[in-house]
């Protein structure tokens, strides 16, 4: 799911807080509904948050980690599979599609063909042949469960309607992907707060994410005054998936945020300390890293929740909660 | 279990239909009681299906990796433990038996030492160190939860009290066990259905296990008028465990099914397409391999409700279901 | 936890024993506590009675292998995380700590660097970082849970009040830790049990420890009469971790009981066979390696139900246990 899917940002950040506020209200709601969780790629928040969450809706819930407890999946269609790919996704997303009412998948984007990633290929063909609803625990293109959490951590810190919000880049040694950063920028968006973005030229995000966010290459200007700063890396879009070279003064420390005395200090984890984010930052009270890593669970149980209830509708059962 | 343990393989197919048509009949017959699954190899279907059947019986349930999430064994008898096996079979196997009431586990062949294979050094080792019941989650020599899945499969597709079966090899790019054949030839038989088996000279299969079935090199005639059609790779018997070189053209295609218009197409998955079987035929409306995979869920849920029968019954105590 | 934490061995003990003998009564005490059990290291037992004890105290149990489920973690305090480790013990166990009610930890020594391990650098990081209370699974100094149930297991199989008991040093392949003789050494002197410690010279375990043991160098003066007999390789303190070389000749066999005729076998597993201990009196009614594995379940109850209850008072709840 992305915004694409929630037409209501507001009213589903609503109903998070009134479960974190009210964790029982929604306790048997999954009852005798299963989930799978099948990671192609590590995972710490995401996983304990998200099994979390849906036990105490009171799903089942099995985790597949699909390279280590099983194999590795072909994904071309017509391959002749006499390589090292021991099962088709045709099959392997099939057969786990027929265990389980709701499907969790984390599958990082490849960061070599670009059409690849920003076509879900991977996140597409499991929702295609499972053909059941899928829940994102951060695909190529989006992680919305995290920006989910970002969304409920701003409600909860922040003292004004339509706080300035600064997406800065960060340097980092590796090439990661662009899903945070564009999930963060339309939830941001969709909520209508103002949102600042600001990296060194050529770190462009996709725009289709972006539309309506003030973008400049100026970090000082885009700090100013912020009341949330989002700290995070992201690799190049031109050319595709390479880290960006330099930047290293991108760090963001106290130092840069003389114009900014009231930013509180944001990052999806995991942080590379003093290379994107100081110490002194992330030990300091403006720091809200784990109030937004707390927040995953009830992100999590909100968006089950509504998934919940969708499949009850169309089993044209009625919900209590 | 093989059916040296089912003496009436009607029946339990009939409790495992009974069970699929009404799940809730045995919700809870197994509650209070513990399942440890220990995987000495990797799994998709069985991992996911066991576990999901066993919580349905309101059975506990512990996965064990045993190379990943603790280590390697030793096997040998009088071994003198100085190389890089951490724990003998007899600890291992008498700790985990203190634990749990019912064990199930994976262990595939070496493909080495083809007594070893056949004696199922590695499952009885455990049945004798565990002192429990154990559950079959394919060895050596069997795959009894596949096979009574494909029975169940068999049972819901067949329009004929005695279906024309055609077990037929295909090629592989790895050396695989001869569990899964063995087993279904095993099923079939006890089922009383019409196997035939189709290969290339120097697959023969163990007889012990195919006495009854019609043995041909003539895939055509073995295929013909077939009603179900079970494709599945195996290595050789003599010498033991060797990949059969060649045979690439047994790959089963939609052209040689021309004297076969009603035939079903089963694999008990992975399957390697476009090598096994061709895409054409894995995504036609013939295919099975999806129910297959799906019945595995009603296999082990009959099963495990006859071992946890077995259990109460020993316990002296009687059950409702 | 440690005996630092326990000053009523024999109260716990008998609360063990009590559980074990009606494991029902305290059956429902942790409904609606999270306790997260974090790996660095492999595990079979702790892993499988741990995650056991706590589900049949009714918690919920979620289980992380840090490296292969999630990623390295830095533990320097002010690092420049520009390397390998993807996220800082501040945020991980940050993270841990926001999820979970109880955290237990496997952390096993680096042993290269006996001030670190001697401090708990590892384990008091978890605990300053998740900020709530932990269960050792292990750590780099002790072994609780162990030790517990070796107590638990003495007090099964012993004739005496205050049984002769002989922690004797076996050779081993790889330098191990000094947890495990070190807690058991701990335990058995807190119980008042009469403790002798035998190994070669050179292999001297930590004083603040074993006071008030009998440490010698003479093997068959310590054996002598023993009731109990623990058999344990450890590595060198000085230089420390370091492998001892030689020392093969200490290998515990029947031969060498011949003034111990009432000694009862122990060793914590996983034990390397004809290295450590001989066959003939792993397989003989001398050993009690099995019921002190089985133990580790009722030795995980007894403390899980004490934090439980020290929870539950910190809430001002009263609970009936």
């Amino acid at each position: 799911m992305g915004t694409a899917d929630v037409s209501d940002v507001q009213q589903l950040l609503d109903e998070a807080l009134n479960l974190k506020a009210d964790p029982q209200s929604a306790a048997d709601i999954g009852a005798g509904l299963k989930l799978g969780l099948v990671f192609l790629n590590p995972s710490l928040r995401t996983r304990l948050s998200t099994e979390m969450a849906a036990k105490n809706l009171g799903m089942d819930v099995q985790v597949l980690n699909m390279s280590s407890d099983a194999w590795a999946m072909e994904f071309e269609e017509g391959a002749i599979m006499n390589a090292d790919k021991a099962e088709h996704i045709k099959e392997a997303a099939g057969v786990i599609g027929r265990y389980f009412d709701i499907i969790g998948l984390r599958s990082f984007p490849g960061l070599k063909d670009r059409d690849a990633d920003d076509e879900e290929r991977i996140f597409k063909a499991f929702e295609k042949y499972t053909a059941k609803p899928m829940l994102s625990l951060e695909s190529a293109t989006r992680h919305p469960l995290q920006s989910l959490a970002d969304l409920i951590t701003i409600a909860e810190h922040s003292k004004k309607k339509r706080p300035k919000i600064a997406l800065t880049w960060a340097p980092h040694v590796k090439a990661l992907p662009q899903a945070v950063p564009h999930s963060f920028a339309e939830w941001m968006l969709a909520a209508c707060h103002e949102l600042h973005i600001v990296h060194p030229p050529g770190l462009e995000l996709d725009p289709s994410f972006t539309d309506g966010a003030i973008i400049t290459h100026n970090q000082e200007e885009a700090l100013e005054d912020a009341d949330f700063i989002y700290v995070k890396n992201w690799s190049m879009r031109e050319p595709y998936g390479k880290a960006y070279e330099g930047g290293a003064d991108w760090l963001l420390t106290e130092d840069k945020l003389k114009q900014a005395p009231e930013a509180k200090i944001m990052h999806c984890l995991p942080v590379r300390r003093n290379v994107e984010l100081s110490d002194e930052l992330l030990d300091s009270p403006r720091s809200l890293v784990l109030d937004q890593a707390e927040n995953r669970l009830w992100s999590a149980t909100a968006v089950l929740r509504r998934m919940i209830i969708e499949l009850h509708e169309k089993q044209g059962r009625t919900v209590g909660a």
